[in-house]
């Protein structure tokens, strides 16, 4: 199976697992239209790339699929609980997301508010389940470390950092901090997530670390390098906005030439830190290569 | 000691414990804006009667005040998150709360969101945090609980029936629904927290949860008495809001006379529940006349 067709079985995997999760049955007597919007903001779509992450490092160490997936789930509903609060008219005011309205314009904004907020909740709950893993420890230290990365000093301080940004000279290492908050934090947990799912040793445990730090900055750099050199007919999206809207990106402080020699050497960083996992870690390697060459 | 003073003594306490938890020593680097929000939201006064029920039911098997203040605080931060989020402008839209600006007031909607958000994911990270408890399968039962008295089928649930109750014909069994999530789920949640700190049986833990649902109940009741009846001036908040608001109460529907019998009986029935904590349960029966004859 090449590395695409794999992303793509993983992700319709996370979808029905998502669309199991998201009911009545699991959740109890959720007000219907609560439990719409939140399917509405969640199922439908997307790579499921987070999910693919937490599935594939916890392969390396022999768990198979059906084992990772209430982890990648519950990473999923972090992420898509994020973009349903960024897309608020007091945050982004973002009336379309994927081609379709956003939540708030589907629904209503306080409908929003709460789908996002449940999102979030309903993550946690997934990882404190019995079955995410037997072992009460693992679940404790997947929650833990889940909600350290979408907390105050990961995703959501990033999202606050980058409502401060515009206007402010942002230098490069503040433009790091604010992308490895935002962006980086989950893709790292999606990478320890599995590690922890496989009970990894503390060296495999940073290696993925390692890892996923590189691969969430080179997803970064990547999108600002599309956003700056895209094609808005292939990209599938308005591109320039990080430059209508004033927004610092490495791209624009380090110019074109810099920012595609730094992407290669995070690549290398990405891949560099496989090495412990050597022979097993092909869709890992892949997942690198998918996030340079990404052309959507 | 007295109730009032356990009360406001174990409130000091929590205080202290939420100010530590708020911190960049303990969270990491939170910018400082979505702190202070955080904090804003959280500290400076509240009578901590979530966090008083943990401590006084983890109490009843011998647990020390200490340990019982991560899950505590991390509940009021559930409660502080949930009452963030229902003030702002497409929500409730409340300009003032305790006699001062609601969050979104003091800072931006944009920010109140945000820190809303993070305040959920403290919740969890306080829980799953190695020093709430020694055994991690107790950390993985408290984050389970909490999400689901938390999410879709507890208070988040509880808020989205309230936002679509105006102008809908609410019958009792409706209105104790709604209850019973918003407002219940969080205090039944309180006093079930306490027994899985402390290892209860499952018959203690159900005979707290039958506490703990008399309790909810009888809070929410005790409160739409005040707004019916209260004296603003001794109230300390506007009254006869829910009437205003069009808002089907059990007052409304059951007349005070029989509001204040139920109220009775609801207590009776709570004070019933602690039956097999018979003579170490004098803070839980005092908490349940507080609730009842509460003028605040």
């Amino acid at each position: 199976m090449t590395f695409t067709e794999r992303l793509e079985d993983h992700a319709s995997r996370v979808e029905r697992h998502l669309d199991e999760w998201l009911s009545t049955d699991k959740l109890g007597a959720v007000p219907d239209r609560l439990l719409d919007a939140m399917r509405y903001g969640t199922l439908g779509g997307g790579k499921r790339f987070r999910p693919f992450l937490v599935i594939e490092s916890a392969a390396l160490f022999g768990v198979p699929v059906e084992k990772a997936l209430n982890a990648g789930s519950a990473l999923e509903c972090i992420h898509c609980y994020s973009l349903v609060h960024d897309d608020l008219p007091a945050m982004d005011n973002d009336d379309l997301r994927r081609g379709r309205p956003t939540v708030h314009k589907a629904f209503d904004d306080a409908t929003a508010i709460l789908a996002g907020d449940t999102l979030l909740t309903v993550a946690f709950e997934i990882i404190a389940h019995e079955s995410t893993h037997p072992n009460p420890a693992v679940r404790a230290a997947l929650g833990l470390e889940l909600a350290r990365a979408s907390g105050g000093a990961g995703m959501a301080g990033g999202q606050m950092l980058d409502l401060m940004a515009p206007g402010k000279t942002l230098g490069e290492a503040d433009i790091r901090t604010l992308q490895a908050m935002k962006t980086g934090a989950l893709i790292t947990y999606g990478c320890v997530a599995g590690g922890i799912l496989g009970e990894a040793s503390k060296a495999e445990l940073a290696a993925l670390k390692t890892y996923g730090d590189a691969l969430g900055a080179a997803f970064q750099l990547a999108d600002d390098l599309l956003d700056a050199e895209g094609d808005a007919s292939v990209v599938g999206k308005a591109t320039g906005k990080d430059q209508e809207a004033g927004k610092g990106t490495l791209v624009s402080l380090l110019g074109l030439e810099a920012a595609h020699a730094k992407l290669q050497n995070l690549k290398a960083e990405a891949l560099g830190a496989l090495a412990p996992f050597k022979g097993r870690d092909a869709m890992l390697v892949g997942a690198a290569e998918f996030v340079v060459a990404r052309k959507f």
